[in-house]
């Protein structure tokens, strides 16, 4: 069944207009029909369409459940988004579907992109979890200055850097994460973080961390690490 | 360093049209030039290019080194192509990027796509092995239906199928993979495998498995395959 987002479906029982025209124009629903709707937050509602605006469709709630949440605490990444943005864009999308919370862009001194597209980002985080079946939306955050994001998230108890400076020091992310402790993880640019990052993130208490023996892009390397946080909770779970 | 495709070195050290094309047009090296060149089978060779032909660059080795392999056992994803080629070149190159020994289209009774143009993968998976640093190309096979397939892999000792009819029977690919062996897994279309297609599967031994909770697309299916293999790989290695 296909599932619709109204983020403010408690306060304001009215579609945002992408998802309205979907509803109305394109599946032809009709008043009457009953809907399913998830609000981002977790909420899964069964709804009345009331007004099938093409705009503004009207719904009324009919039930409302929590939709099953499948990991414990929160999985955050932050990376160097890549010059190409369709990279950054399938990484919202499969990191949505195998499951994060949070999704921000580094500006670091070697990022190769200085601005991003968030709106289109969000779209992407929108249809995933849509697509994928999940009623929570993960924050898709601005454009963040590496120093403010460690700032941000130096109180998570699983911190971890993927940087590539060979300095010996780099454990396996698959042996350092412990599942279901709020962690966050920074994936660096190309040209990798600068050594002033590195120090900084390690002040902070970021740990080093490898994700493998494969030499991996920038996004590839940030949906790796997504999928080692579900694959190791999977292995942790009794 | 850039590394350069030459899959017939020892018989024919001449760089196929592309390669000699990035190698003299694109990057200007001239008679001399040290450079390093894989062969897709596991060997990178230093090499001096002797002709600096911009189609037919004629190169001669001076080292011939075998190259760090970091899993152990073949790993092929069989996969039922999705509507958008798009998808599936993404598949090769993160299959590529994380490590993979083949892929192959199948040929389903619900496949949205019916052929595939295999050069074009081909292609994808030649610079994510250049760009990921490996000596070795994975195997991308020929659309192969599906019966076919199941009896090409029949004699591995790890067998998977990831279909989607919750019968309640399918247990964790993390829990069921063994690192090692030679491992096959299916990931079917949208619209799943045909039940006369899973029957087949199972008779022949194959072991049906969940990715995990989420709900993924076909590529994301097969790549979340790929990042088991050796996130559980890394954790069983001591």
């Amino acid at each position: 069944m296909i599932r619709f987002y109204c983020p403010d479906i408690e306060q304001n029982p009215v579609m945002p207009e992408m998802e309205s025209g979907h509803c109305v124009r394109v599946l032809r629903h009709q008043p009457g029909d009953l809907l399913e709707v998830v609000d981002g937050r977790g909420g899964l509602y069964t709804v009345r369409l009331v007004d099938a605006h093409p705009k503004r469709a009207m719904i009324e709630i009919v039930e409302r459940r929590d939709c099953p949440f499948y990991w414990e605490g929160k999985l955050v990444v932050g990376v160097a988004p890549t010059k190409n943005m369709d990279r950054m864009e399938w990484l919202v999308e499969k990191g949505t579907e195998v499951g994060m919370d949070g999704f921000f862009p580094l500006l670091c001194r070697f990022s190769e992109r200085k601005e991003i597209k968030r709106e289109r980002l969000e779209k992407t985080a929108v249809s995933a979890m849509k697509q994928s079946l999940k009623a929570t939306l993960p924050e898709i955050g601005e454009m963040t200055p590496f120093a403010r994001f460690i700032d941000k998230y130096k109180g998570f108890p699983g911190k971890f850097i993927a940087h590539c400076v060979d300095d010996g020091e780099r454990r396996l992310l698959s042996r350092e994460y412990h599942p279901g402790e709020d962690t966050v993880i920074l994936i660096g640019p190309e040209g990798d973080f600068s050594a002033e990052e590195i120090r900084m993130a390690l002040d902070a208490g970021f740990v080093p961390v490898s994700l493998g023996e494969a030499r991996l892009r920038t996004e590839t390397a940030a949906l790796t690490a997504l999928e080692t946080f579900h694959i190791v909770g999977q292995l942790k779970k009794q």
